[in-house]
Order: C-alpha cells, then structure tokens, then sequence
C-alpha cells in the first residue's frame, strides 16, 4: 500500500510567519502523498475585533454565528488557505486547497443543539475517499482548511484535529496512514515547564496513569482520545510534536496500541 | 469533442441573493462540461471601508496593495466562492473552488509598473489544462474566482473576464468550448436606456460600426475585444447577456467572425 501522511498544523504555526515557512519547507520535501489540515488560530478574534463582531463563549467554547461563521470562511478558506498553497506551489509542491465544501470533500452535521447552541460548528460525518484518491493519485497535496459542509448549502466551521483524524481513518483503507498532530510543544510533555521530558510513547494503559496523575489533562484529553480512536481504525501511526518533527529533527510523542 | 461551457458571472450578480440562486440553479441544470468564473463586485470596497483600509483608485482603476489584495483574497477567494460552491454541491453540482494557485491552475506575471503601479494585479500566462481536463472528466464542476499566482508565493488580484477567456482559449484544444458572459444587461443595447434593443450578433465589421457609432463604448470595449480574440483561439461561440441566458430563457449578444 502506498504511504500517505495527514499532517495538522495548529494556530500557533500559522500566526508565525518564519515557523510557518520552516513547516512548509519540510512538508514540501516530505517523501510520499501527504494532505495538510490547518485551524486558524487567533486571526479570527483579531478580525472579529476589527469588524466590530462580537465573540461569544460559553462554558470556554467558542459559538460559531453567522457573523463568526463568515470570518472563518474569509479567514481560513481565503487567505490562510490560498496563502499557504501559493507558498507550497512556489516550493514545487502541487498544493490544491479545499474546504469541506469543495468537491464534497468532507461532510458533517450541524451539532444537534443540547444545553449549548454551538451554532454553525461541524461533526464530520463521511470523507470523500474518492476525491481524496484522485486528487493524491495525481501529485496533488490537499490543503484543508476547518471548514466543512452539511451538502444543504451551509458551511460549518469544524474542528481540524477531528477533520485530520476523519481524513487519517477514511483513508486507511487506501494508504499506509501515518498522522501528525503538529503543535507548539515538542510533544506530550511529563512536565509542562520541562521542554525535555517528552514522553516517547503513550499506550492506552499509559495513558490511563498519565491521566490519572494528572499529567494528562484538559484539551489534550480529547487529542490523545482521537488519536487512539485513530489506531484503533486503521490509522498505521500517530505522532504529536512540533512542526518539524514532519522532517525528523525534533523529538514527538508517539501513540501505539501494543499493550492492547 | 466534449462540449464545455465557460461562464462568467460578475458581481451584479454576486450582490443579489435571489439572483445568484436563480443563476446558480439553471447552471446546475446546464447540460456538459463547465466551468464557472465569479468575480467579487462591490463586496471588496466595503469591507475595506469597515476595516479602514483606504481603497486607491487611479485614472479609474483601482490599486491592489497588500491590505486590498488580503480583502480579496478573504472574499473572493474564501467568502463567495465557498458559499457558491457550498450552494453547488447542494444542487447536486460536484463544484470545487479554485484560485489560481490551487493546483497551479492560471498562472499570471504582476502586471508591470508603466505609468500606473497597479499593485498585486496579475497579467494571465497559463492555465494548466491538465488540471481542468482532470476535474472536468472527474465530473467536478472547477468553481474559479478572480485570483491568480505568480508562482513565487505572490497571489494576484486578476480580471475575471480575463480568466473566463484565457480558460475558454486555453481548454479549446480539447474542448469545444461556448463562453458567456453574464452580467447586469441582457446583452449589448443599440440603446442603453432600452433593455429591449439588444443587439442579436456582433461581427468584427459591425463592431467597428457601433464603435464608431459610439454605441459600444467605455468598459465595453475591451469586453468585446477579448471576445473576438477568444474567437480567433478557437473558441467555439461568446455570448454575451443575463445570467439566465445559459438556460435559453433571455436574449443574448452573440460575438461571430462570420465576415471575416
């Protein structure tokens, strides 16, 4: 089976203008098919600022209005998007940027409405395989941004850890998937002030003690739980670290299900 | 040779909800092979107005600096072209945005600085037609904005009449391609206060007549200029007139080399 790598790239590469051409440069020299997935990071509270929107949070989740839903749409399917793909084609690399929207690519369903309206926000439901293959299958790189559709017309603003994990699970049936969840630590760290003690590897009973002793703990929570889930579907490999470890010069965290 | 058909609709009615649902409705009903190319109209003028960015226009013609060119890139490229293929695929219509960096599909050269520095404007050099004939046998409808790449990094603000006529010449090898024209008049008038006088064919000698005649004046001009020049590259037929026109319903101006 050939080999593809899913690679996310979180906000804080995007908003730093050397870290995001050092990341570009190792993922346009990166072996093999490969798709990159982008959130967006602060731009869109910056710009929601500048047009007078307000953002609204609740319980430290961000609500996702027409207003906001629009300057995610402007943001990371506009110029982060179209940015970074100009920049991968100036590398030699045959980047083509897509939103959920485009070619059907990724679909989801509106977040049902419980104790929290989250708005317009996105639960993937199905990736298009088929897209995917072809687009990879003719040297193309995709570049997604966070947006999906609900193929009613509405675009939804989506999660993009959840958007790399969906494309990494879809298609493992195709490719050798390896998937790279590239943050701004050099991995799940012992000590959160000790950019040194990256832990090698977690397993789930690891996991389970690093939890426990609260070494784990909120937002990482969900991302390792993805990336199990990952494994779990086929996905051949998950590592966490910063953008370069894409080029093998930094440390990461790797996630493997051997004491299963 | 397969039919394919090059649409180009201007921002007249980009602005109209209704008008962008009826148009977006008979070009997913369209029989064949399309392409669809959207300009931004006056959405780019006002967002810089609430971001207070000053919009420079000389003799004219409007200056696309760094701030405009984001502007752009952010509507045009991420806004409308997102929502209208989000309003595609809900049609049924495998539609995917492009710009002119993704897939390295119309590459352009920044327009020299002569009199006037125009700024990030591109001057097309190339559509890659490998890339178009790849998503149209695919049965993707390729959804272009405005937006071209030098590729160096550098996108470019570039006429969407411009792009509609380099695909229709450049996909004319392989295609026999129709290019229309969409915009706010359903064609060219003998009389611009009467919407009934439409002129029913053009040829190079009668051009020259209305010309002279000051009927087709201004803006229209390089309008009909590219039209004959699409012609002349093998471009099968231009029309010219009101977006429903693509659906038989309203009258056309057709361009024709028949006294040649």
């Amino acid at each position: 089976m050939d080999k593809l790598s899913v690679v996310k790239i979180g906000g804080n590469v995007i908003e730093d203008t050397k870290q995001l051409n050092d990341f570009l440069t190792a993922l346009s020299q990166m072996q093999g098919a490969k798709i990159l997935v982008h959130g967006g990071g602060k731009k869109a509270t910056v710009m929601a600022k500048k047009l007078g929107v307000p953002v609204k949070i609740i319980d430290g989740r961000r609500i996702t209005d027409t207003e906001n839903l629009d300057i995610i749409t402007m943001l990371y399917g506009g110029k982060i998007n179209k940015n970074i793909v100009a920049q991968l084609q100036a590398m030699g690399c045959n980047a083509i940027g897509l939103s959920g929207a485009d070619g059907n690519a990724i679909k989801a369903v509106k977040r049902p409405k419980k104790e929290i309206d989250f708005g317009f926000v996105g639960d993937v439901t199905e990736i298009n395989a088929s897209l995917f293959k072809l687009l990879l299958r003719s040297q193309h790189l995709p570049v997604c941004c966070a947006i999906t559709h609900d193929q009613n017309g509405q675009l939804l603003n989506t999660n993009a850890d959840t958007i790399a994990a969906s494309l990494a699970k879809g298609l493992s049936k195709f490719f050798e998937v390896s998937l790279f969840y590239c943050f701004e630590m050099p991995g799940v760290l012992k000590k959160i002030e000790d950019k040194e003690s990256v832990i090698g590897e977690i397993t789930p009973k690891s996991y389970t003690e690093l939890k426990n002793n609260n070494v784990i703990h909120s937002g990482m929570i969900p991302k390792i739980e993805n990336c199990f889930e990952a494994l779990k579907k086929g996905v051949s490999e998950v590592k966490i670290g910063s953008p370069l470890m894409i080029s093998g010069v930094s440390k990461y965290t790797k996630l493997i299900l051997d004491d299963y």
